[in-house]
């Protein structure tokens, strides 16, 4: 492939996404900006759109030899990566592990505490509402996906849990929690989209329990690019210099 | 049966509960409180808790003729009614037919939009939460029901909804939603409990929309006795002397 970065088609507030002279392949560049709290809380930091794309990328190589359908191709450059382009199905579908984060609140339950059977909840992606807490029935009602599109996700989340669990326990970290978002492709296959990276999974030090992901940042309880950069180096990945 | 009332067992926002001289019996007593918002709006409105009694145990008497399992046992005053106690599983159920109230909110669709299959939510009912709107694998990790009593519970509502649309229709009534309330009696069923009435239901007129429940009091745009009276009526009710 030669694939040409062409315009700009989207810039959210971690990544820009460019259309590429192929009709069906985009160009993703992850920036430096972190966000929280739908974009109430903001900073740049330094390096740390490399980071995300490294892990991201590395992710998602292992999970698509494991066999899961994903929009990854390839990784071209520090912030760089080519994607399938897929019409994004409007839902954060997050899977959980352990008590955490808004689950904690919304149920008055400790962080921390072991879930048995993974649950699943399913966030409607809509800025203007706050990305709002939904259920098959409102998803049903806004024809956001069909029956059989919520079960083929929900198939795909469940083994993507299965897989980087394992993977994280083998490098000392515990998958407290993950968000992942699917888009349909040209031929209607569901594809596993966006992207897998501190920002979008809690990670905790499996021996000590020390938060590795963006609740740093939400919380001002450490350094984002330290604790980006120690998951890097567990999954064996590259660490860029960034100083 | 001859019950006697005896010492207050719980007093709610809307009700008094007694035991009552048979272990597995209570004395339900309506007050005149109306209460929103979790409680952050109070009213006490002369004569409300009578029309509640009345309504209530004219649509549980109707419910239980068309075969539904109800804690109702009968009404024996005004503002009486006795009841069979349950242990009462903390969820608030509701089922929707057309757009209102949080739903429009949530998902940002106008009030009145026509539901094609009927909506159910689940609500946990704890104060402290603010009793927050909770999906199946939430109720599973909080062991607040299991699978099966749970499907009997969305059996029943869905049937009680099919009933109650009906029913409200011929009356000149749209059944926008409900909540209902469930309990385990001593021998494991699972029976329709609490109260169905104004505070419970959204009940609009056939003809031109008006609104004919709490959200009367809720939105300040009408009198709460005026509304409930004319439910009473539509249902061919006694309408009491409330003034
Ligand atoms: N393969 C893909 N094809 C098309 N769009 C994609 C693909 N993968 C991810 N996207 C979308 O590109 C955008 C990525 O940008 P970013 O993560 O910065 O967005 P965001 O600020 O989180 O905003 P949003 O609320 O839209 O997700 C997201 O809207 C994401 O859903
Ligand atoms: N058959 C029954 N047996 C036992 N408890 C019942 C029965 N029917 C209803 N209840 C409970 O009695 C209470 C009724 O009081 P009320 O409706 O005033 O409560 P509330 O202010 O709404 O508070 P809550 O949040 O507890 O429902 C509720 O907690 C209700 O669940
Ligand atoms: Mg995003
Ligand atoms: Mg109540």
């Amino acid at each position: 492939m030669n694939i040409q970065k062409g315009p700009l088609l989207y810039e959210g507030k971690a990544k820009k996404i460019y259309q590429t002279n192929e009709n069906d392949v985009l160009y993703v560049v992850y920036k430096d900006s972190a966000t929280a709290f739908n974009g109430e809380k903001k900073a740049e930091i330094n390096g740390k759109g490399i980071l995300n794309n490294e892990i991201s990328s590395l992710l998602f190589e292992m999970l698509k030899e494991k066999g899961i359908p994903t929009h990854f191709i390839q990784r071209i450059s520090s912030r760089e990566q080519l994607v399938k382009r897929v019409s994004i199905i409007p839902l954060e579908v997050v899977v959980r592990n352990v008590v955490a984060g808004s689950l904690s609140k919304r149920l008055g339950l400790k962080e921390g505490i072991e879930i048995k059977k993974p649950i699943i909840e399913y966030y409607y992606k809509n800025d203007d509402l706050g990305d709002p807490f939904i259920n098959q029935a409102h998803i049903e009602l806004l024809e956001i996906a069909t029956k059989e599109q919520l079960a083929k996700m929900e198939e795909i989340a469940l083994k993507v849990n299965d897989i980087l669990t394992k993977y994280f326990a083998e490098r000392e970290v515990r998958l407290i929690d993950f968000k992942l978002e699917f888009g349909v492709a040209e031929d209607g296959t569901i594809l596993l989209a966006d992207e897998i990276s501190p920002d979008t999974c809690r990670l905790w030090d499996a021996k000590t329990n020390e938060k590795l992901d963006k609740d740093v940042f939400r919380r001002d309880i450490g350094n984002l690019t330290d604790a980006y950069t120690e998951i890097l180096k567990r999954l064996g990945g590259t660490v860029p210099c960034t100083k």
